[in-house]
Order: structure tokens, then sequence, then C-alpha cells
């Protein structure tokens, strides 16, 4: 492949996704997952939330936010970044919001706490807001929404992270990628999932072109100047969504994950965060989740046919000459999960080894590659 | 100009604004369209709620949704698509949420309405929804999160339109041009203030391109068989933020709007809404407002001081070679705004022809020009 071929970023071809063998099981891929946390000391709460989290992300093909994050998660733990047995305190402040401290804790276990208080508050006000203080990474977005959804609600959930977005032409990184998650409930289907970041790309594909010698797609990245460049070797730091013309959008929502998870929170802004690999002290994110309750504003058959409806006409339409059949948030994601419930979900080289060190360092065995697949 | 000149989109050289002259006071302007309203039988409150929402975009340079939206709104008052006597009926369904019944007034008086019963919501249940039915065009959205500011609150907007946006994907379109708005208070200064179509380029700019003979920027627009095209003459649908390769998340966006304008109100789809100057009978909109108090989650102290840091840093970052200072949403609309309290707003003259029939109409005088800009 060279610096021009951009054939394997087509979405509907499943690029985020992994397809490398060899594959797991998904069940004992979660089970030792799981193992590994308890094993570090993490409490059984933590470790069934971190684990919940992080298989949303490898069972939809979101691999960037699965389980390859347990070396970075190890490390943070080994590193005093991560309480493992937190205590986190929630303040119901109005009927509709409230405030959780999440004492240190693993962010996908803060962030679960989170939600379900989201969408105990949304219950009752018809909304219900959560702003959370002292977290950490949080993995994939879209496990919170998914939360509020199999309540039968409509969830979002935000973050901030440390600066690898550009402003719309500024010479050095400012936001994190800020990622928001929605998804909505589709009566007798899988729902409506809207995950994304709000530059272009993510600065793990980066990383991946990077390692396989191509080019980053034309008006997603920069240099250490702040030029845009399509040479992944040279790409430093991302454009928000819209690129050179109308980054000023990505960036504008960008900084809504800002005033979401640092100033309803009163923890940092992205620029002031320590880097993600950074150790020794919590690093003390903001987050923001968010639930709604449809019932508040219509009746449930009302919601569920306009839904239902709006999907069937969306999948329905007619596709451009050589285009896929249109889809909707979360379509893929549905079509990969389907696909590894069958065959097993694929782990790269480097995570595999990851495995192995930790089985080694907790007497556990990692998951074994399925016949077939080796 | 030619085809591939796209100097003029440089947002920071407020390329959506209309700089030709000649001028007028904001004042007179402002009173000239209220009494337009009042004239053609409209009720104050509307006429009001009207000329502010109107105003609101002359002044920010939003010219697209200013005073030249004055046209489109008598054909639609003449034509029985708006109300001008409405009773919207309000009806709190939970502590944070409720239902506005346009009874097919102006969309500016009905979400002006919505707006002020979120603004109330929020500041008991800390944050508040309220689902609009029954409404007609709302104008520019940023009008409406502007109300929750000067209240000292989050505010957020959002609407579907009839379909001129394509999916990622599509031959035809799909989603309408979707916008959100979100403003945030900023302790002694304007507004953080994002308002975006979730396209790169609204349909106006289409058209406008179209009668200056240059082509649209590219991966903004499709053609008439869903292919992207730079050609303003062939360019009949617009391209979802994102463009070919990232479109799936401006189509993402736009879907989120459907979700709260749509399924949340028991109103229509954009594939459903009656063409824009479609008249005879009220088009049924759906929309959707919210509002956030910040101090239902940190001390209005934490909530300023994050802000205000947080647009320091931003402001102070350095520009990349060739670029301007970066600005936060809102900056240039404030700079617009200032510039044209001193020189008055400029209007084009499609508008000041409209101006001159609606006075011969009713009775009234149009707008002085300002001298030394006629």
């Amino acid at each position: 492949m060279d610096q021009n071929d951009h054939s394997h970023l087509n979405p509907a071809k499943g690029y985020s996704a992994i397809n490398a063998e060899p594959r797991v099981r998904p069940d004992e891929l979660a089970a030792f997952v799981e193992n590994v946390f308890l094993r570090i000391g993490m409490d059984e709460a933590s470790s069934k939330a971190v684990t919940r989290v992080m298989m949303h992300g490898s069972r939809l093909g979101v691999d960037s936010h699965g389980v390859r994050l347990l070396a970075h998660y190890i490390k943070e733990i080994d590193g005093n970044c991560i309480n493992k047995q937190p205590k986190p305190k929630f303040t119901r402040t109005r009927p509709g919001a409230g405030v959780l401290d999440g004492d240190n804790g693993h962010g996908g276990f803060v962030a679960t706490v989170a939600m379900d208080h989201a969408i105990a508050l949304a219950r009752e006000a018809g909304i219900g807001a959560v702003a959370i203080q002292r977290s950490n990474h949080f993995g994939a977005a879209g496990a919170y929404p998914m939360q509020a959804v199999e309540a039968g609600l409509i969830g979002l959930s935000t973050c901030n992270t440390d600066a690898f977005v550009h402003l719309h032409g500024s010479k050095l990184p400012f936001h994190g990628t800020n990622p928001f998650a929605i998804g909505a409930p589709v009566a007798g289907q899988r729902p409506w999932l809207l995950d994304f970041a709000t530059s272009s790309i993510p600065v793990n594909r980066v990383m991946l072109y990077r390692s396989l010698g191509i080019g980053v797609p034309p008006d997603t990245a920069v240099d250490s100047e702040g030029k845009p460049t399509t040479d992944s070797q040279r790409a430093t730091g991302l454009l928000p969504l819209g690129g050179t013309l109308f980054g000023f959008k990505g960036a504008g929502l960008g900084g809504l994950a800002e005033v979401l998870s640092a100033a309803l929170t009163g923890m940092r802004a992205s620029v002031d965060i320590p880097a993600w690999d950074s150790v020794g002290k919590p690093r003390e994110l903001g987050q923001f989740v968010l639930a709604i309750d449809p019932e508040a504003f219509v009746p449930r058959a009302v919601y569920d046919g306009i839904m239902t409806g709006y999907l069937a006409s969306l999948r329905g339409m007619e596709p451009a000459e050589g285009a896929e059949p249109p889809m909707a948030p979360g379509d893929r994601e549905w079509r990969i999960e389907e696909e590894r419930k069958l065959n097993g979900i694929p782990i790269d080289p480097a995570t595999f080894r990851v495995f192995a060190e930790a089985g080694e360092r907790f007497g556990l065995t990692p998951p074994k590659v399925l016949q077939g697949n080796a």
C-alpha cells in the first residue's frame, strides 16, 4: 500500500476493526480480562464494569478502545493513577442533576455508575445529567449510552482528553479528540448508536498508518508546524472534523466537550490535562453523561413509530453509484458484533503478548486461539 | 472569480456575512420589520419575538437567517402556513421536561416561548428540555441559546428541515441541514456561541455561489446522481459535514436532530417534511430546546474560572503559518456585531426591494440608507 491509497478507509468495509487472525471466544476473553483486574487488586464492581466497557469496544469492532487497552490500564494501576477500590460519591443537587466524585476510580467504572444515576434522574425528571469529577480514561464512549438504551432511554456521554487536536488554524494541539456518544432505543431492533471523535480520525489511526507505511487521508492531520500533511511519518497532530475549511465546526464540538467535561465538573481543560501515558498520580479527569426518557415527551408508541419509520426510510435510500447502501449510526457495529459472535474476536499480536505477560504475572491462562483461525 | 477560487471561504474573513452597501440603522431596521408583522395581523408577542430572532441573524452577520427572510415569512403568512395569533400550550410533564404545542405559530415565537420554559425548568431541575410540536421555520438557531445565556444558563436548540443533505453515500437527499446551536455564558464577556448546520455549507451558500458564477468548495456538494461536484451550476444537494470520507459523522449529527426534533416531538422526519416554499397549510415542524444551569453542578465561580481560563488559552494559541489567530465559537459574530453597531447593517438589493414592496403594501417607510454608505 502507498501513501495515496485510501481504499481501506471505506467505513462500510469496517476500516476501524482489526480483521487479522487469530481469534478468541468472547466469553473467554471477557473472563480473562476481568480476572486480570481482580488479581491486580481491583474490586469486583470496578473489574466487572471496566470489562464490560472494554468488551463493548472489542465486540463491536471499536478495537482502538477494546481489550488492547489492557496494557495501558495495567500501567495506570501500577502507576497509582487509578484507585483500585474507589468509593464514588453521588450528590443529587436538583431533581434532574447530580455530581459524581469518582474517587479516582477507573473511568470505565466511574462513568458506568454516573450513567446509572443519570438514568434514575431521567426516569423522574424526564432528563437527567451527571457531572463526573476525579475520573480516569473511560474507554469506549458508546458503552454508556448503551446503559440508557437498555433502560429504554436515550443516553449521551462525553469527555475531554489531553490535547492532540489542533484548533482551526493553531500551530499546536489544543483539544483532545473529545468524543461524543449518543444512543437511542429502537423498538425490536438494535439501537441507533452514534460514537465519534470530534477530529476526523483518532490518534491511534495515525499510529496504525505509520506502522503500515501508508498515508493519512487528506485534510485530517498536521505536522509539527500545524500544516496539513498526508504523510503519516510527519503527522504529529490532528485536524478537527471538517478539516482546513470547515474545521471550525469540529473544533466547536470539541469545545462543547470542554464546556461539559471541564467547566461543569470543575476539572481541567484538555490543554491542562496530563499526558495520557503519564503515571504517578491520579489524572483527575472530568466527564459528563446525560439520559432522556422519551416518555416524558411523547407516548412510547409514537416515539417507536417515528424511529422505526425514519430508520426504514434511511436504510431504503438508493445508494449513489459505487456507494454502499446507506447505514444508520451503529449498523456497521451491529454487523461486526454478529460476525464476531460467530467467529470470535480477533486479537492483534501486541495484545496477545500483553495477555501472555499478564497471564504469567497473575497465574492466569490467556484465552485460547480458536481452531481454524490460528 | 472562478470555480477554483475559494479564498472567500476563510471564516476569519467573515465569508457568510454580506459586506455590500447600503447599510441601515439596526434600531430602524428592527422597528420596520416588527411593524410589517403587526400590520399583516400578527399579534404583538409573535411580532416582537420574530423580530428579535431575525435581528440576531442580521446583527451577528448570519445574513442567510437575518432580515432577508422577511419575504419568505410574508409568503408563509399569506399562504396560511403561520397562525398569526397563536396560543401555544405548554404542558410540564416532569420536573425537567415539557411539551409545547406551538399552535402553528411562527417558529421564531414558538421556540422563544419554549426556551423560556426550558430555562424555568432548568432553574428548578438543573436541566430542562422542551419538545416543540406544530411549529414553523424558526430562523437563526443561535437566537434561542442566547435567551439561556442571558439568564446565566447554557442553552441548546435544534430542528430538522425538509431534505437537502445526502446521507453518506445516498443518491438523493435525506436529512435537512439540521442545525445545532449551543451557547454558554462567559463571565464579563460575550458568550461562547456555536451555531452550525450539520452539512459543511448551507443551501443558501450554493445559491450564492451559483449567482456569482464561482465553484462550491470540494467535498461539500453533490449533483443529481449523488456524485460529489464543485460546479455550483450542477450542485443540487449537500454532503454532510465530513464529506465523502467522514460524512458519516455529519450524517449522524443530522440524525440526532431527527431523533430530538421528530421522534421526541411526534412530528415528521426531514424526508417527510413539506418543501420549505410550499404554502396552503401549516408545516407542523418539530423542534427541541434544552437549558442547563451550571450552578446545579459547580459553584458559579468555578464554572466562570474554567470558562475564562479555557477561552484565554484558546485565543492565545499561536496560529499556524498563514492562519488567522484562533477564535472561539461566536468570536467572529461578536466582532461583526460591533462593526455593524458602528456602521449599520448591510442590506442586499433583493431585500431592499422586498422592503419597498412591504412598505407600500402596509403604509410603512422602509429604513433609510445611511449617509456615506449609499
